[in-house]
């Protein structure tokens, strides 16, 4: 099982992450797109992602914006398995 | 410009759309799936419903349990277009 991070290793994951922030004890970013067929081709791109690390995102889409956290329930709180989806999430958007 | 639901016209429309409720002043129904590809199996099929008909959901998934809102900004509060994209999506959903 994965371990959750301390604050000292999640805080150093969240100065690495662009966008990124603390929220609610989950990694954090709001996305902004042109319209929904960008903000849905994205959600489709992290679909892939997330299925393949077998790890998912909590989102929220409504038109050109989507929201996501990340944590990890089985650890009871933000483990590698965010820091390495959120980075992957990253190389993929600006 | 479309309008406005009056309460007694969203609330027959409530009655005929079997798993919708009113919640927060939106139509709103929760689905559950048996896991994430069928979750987001389901979201690309409504992201379809709803570009087509431009006209789009405040959605949220996490795993799989995928939740809708709708409601119509422009009209401020629930409008046939919502009644319309509830129908069309249980039409696809039991």
């Amino acid at each position: 099982m994965v371990a959750q991070l301390s604050d000292e290793e999640v805080n150093a994951a969240v100065s690495g992450l662009a966008g990124w922030e603390l929220r609610d004890e989950k990694l954090y970013r709001k996305f902004e797109f042109t319209d929904f067929v960008e903000a849905f081709a994205f959600m489709n791109g992290v679909a892939l992602l997330a299925e393949r690390a077998n790890h998912h995102p909590e989102w929220f889409n409504v038109y050109r914006t989507v929201e996501i956290w990340l944590t990890t329930h089985d650890a009871g709180g933000i483990s590698s398995k965010d820091v390495e989806l959120a980075t992957e999430i990253n190389s993929r958007h600006n």
